[in-house]
């Protein structure tokens, strides 16, 4: 052991709009014995992602709300820096569900934090929060699940710099379609045209977005991938094609909203070109990680799949490290680096 | 020939919200000498349907929009009183889209017609227009290809008592599910729960649809067939179960809303419960019509499917007529009667 404390972001309260920083609490309780089966995991990454606003709420979900003064929940990547299990051990890279702490103690096997081996020589660390871990196995599996897309096909994504976007737009290139991406800024339009080879990619912040469907999509839409919601989600609505399928992956533009969400007012559209909006969620998939995982690994060792990964430093920033992700500050994946290897 | 001149309702301008007796025209042109290949078919019933506002409107959608001066497009069945094709003769009873008018004169091929004989023998002209027309068709394929039942599953309907919500639960109930209704006014739910054997319907207009939800799907709703949209469709949503499927028929709560369509604000659920939202149209399945009315026909004659028509007798009352619809004045499948065989 390095040192006998822990040192953890607990939720304080439930944010209305944007989270404060009096919504957060520091702790440093002591890092107890292990006990028989358990192993104590190092944070070294942490993952930072739009769901977790939606972990802060009350209410049901997919997954029980943070309670207060509880550590708040996140992803992670970390090393094993002591064991009493026969299944992990020291020095052993996990990701997991391990919250925002500097140290993770439980049973190897714990159900909620889902520990899993990371080979750090296959990728680098931050990669395993990003293609090759949650956000990656959601764009691969929503989109070719869900989405199923055909060579051809005309697909839309937005959030396209963020973490799941990129990797949509990328597979989908793969799978031989035009893809048009929608992210604001053109910082972020050029980055993802010239990074992950999208063929377009419409800022919303410079125009409106139908606008700019008519313009990069005049095939129509064939798939969209929506990480947004709100505004963007009703403007590509009126521009989908007969028998179009919208997979409904997030709505960050919503996340935040103290009004109440914004339902899409086009949806009668699904009923005039016999379309549909499907939700995913990536742990349904979880027997089928090794699939996207192997899949995605081969293509970036070939070179033909790239993931990129924001990287912020330092544990005491992640409340202004969090914010990034609702004012679209991040260009890729953001990943909170906690501690050195 | 029985007279020398028709008698048509045109559209004189495109409704603002409800119809009013000013967007009607009547014209009264004399009936042409047939053409080789063409029939004139003497209108008996016409089949008024909630469809018909969207195709007053101006834009783009499934069908044009009907144009200012043409006759208002509508479904109906009659007999043909001429002929000078070898496809139909004198005394033929077809159904067809033939418009808002006493006689149909065009050939008997007509692709916008799409004129087809129907037996009077195997069930009375309105229900050709009903449970073994269009709504039946709508209902029947909706519910079975897009909805996807299975025994056991709890089907819910929204516009119970109409022409495609009777068919749907009817169709649910003989495939092994439970259906719950939602309906406006205790007669209505009544009548299908008595008339048509569903297990329950809530009346909106009573309470909550919410609460009856609760109570009356204690399993959560696996299907809904949704007819109406709006507030109702946002309270089935807080109720969907995993996987869940919802087939957009239509929303006629919204067809002659001034202000925006409503979209449905809780439409997160669909991916907290990884359900689906499929939009449908009926003509997609012309091909399998013969299975589908072979299917509700043999039900009919073994008395385990019923077809209810509510007869509105009189052309003149066409404008008045129409309105019921959106009054909810309706009691079954809405139905004109223009005149006798």
């Amino acid at each position: 052991m390095t040192q006998d404390t822990n040192d953890q972001y607990l939720l304080a309260a439930r944010p209305v709009g944007l989270p404060k920083d009096s919504d957060w609490q520091r702790a440093a309780p002591p890092l107890a014995e292990l006990l028989d089966g358990e192993v104590r995991v190092k944070l070294l990454y942490l993952s930072l992602d739009p769901a977790m606003r939606g972990w802060m709420n009350e209410g049901k979900s997919y997954v029980r709300p943070v309670a207060i003064g509880e550590v708040m929940r996140a992803g992670g990547v970390g090393i094993v820096v002591e064991s009493k299990s026969p299944r992990l051990k020291v020095g052993d890279h996990v990701m997991g569900v391990m919250g925002v702490q500097r140290f993770w103690t439980g049973p190897a096997e714990d159900k909620g934090a889902m520990l899993g081996k990371v080979d750090p020589g296959m990728a680098p660390l931050p990669t395993w929060l990003n293609a090759l871990g949650m956000p990656g196995m959601t764009a691969y599996f929503g989109l070719t699940d869900v989405g199923q897309p055909k060579a051809g096909d005309t697909v839309v994504v937005s959030g396209a710099a963020g973490a799941v976007g990129m990797t949509v737009g990328q597979v989908a290139k793969h799978l031989g379609c035009r893809v048009v991406g929608i992210a604001g800024g053109a910082d972020k339009c050029r980055f993802v045209v010239e990074e992950f080879g999208f063929d377009a990619c419409i800022d919303y912040k410079a125009g409106p977005v139908h606008a700019g469907l008519k313009e990069h999509c005049p095939q129509g839409v064939d798939v969209y991938f929506d990480n947004v919601g709100g505004d963007i989600l009703d403007a590509v609505l009126t521009r989908i094609n007969m028998k179009a399928r919208i997979v409904i992956c997030g709505a960050i533009s919503q996340y935040n909203a103290t009004a109440p969400v914004k339902g899409p007012a086009n949806y009668l559209s699904l009923l005039v070109n016999r379309a549909r909006m499907e939700g995913m969620l990536v742990t349904d998939y979880a027997a089928r990680y090794p699939e996207g995982v192997a899949t995605l690994a081969r293509w970036m060792a070939e070179g033909s799949f790239k993931s990129h990964e924001h990287v912020v430093e330092g544990f005491d920033g992640f409340p202004a490290a969090l914010l990034m992700l609702f004012e679209g500050k991040n260009l890729g994946k953001l990943v909170l680096k906690v501690a050195d290897a």
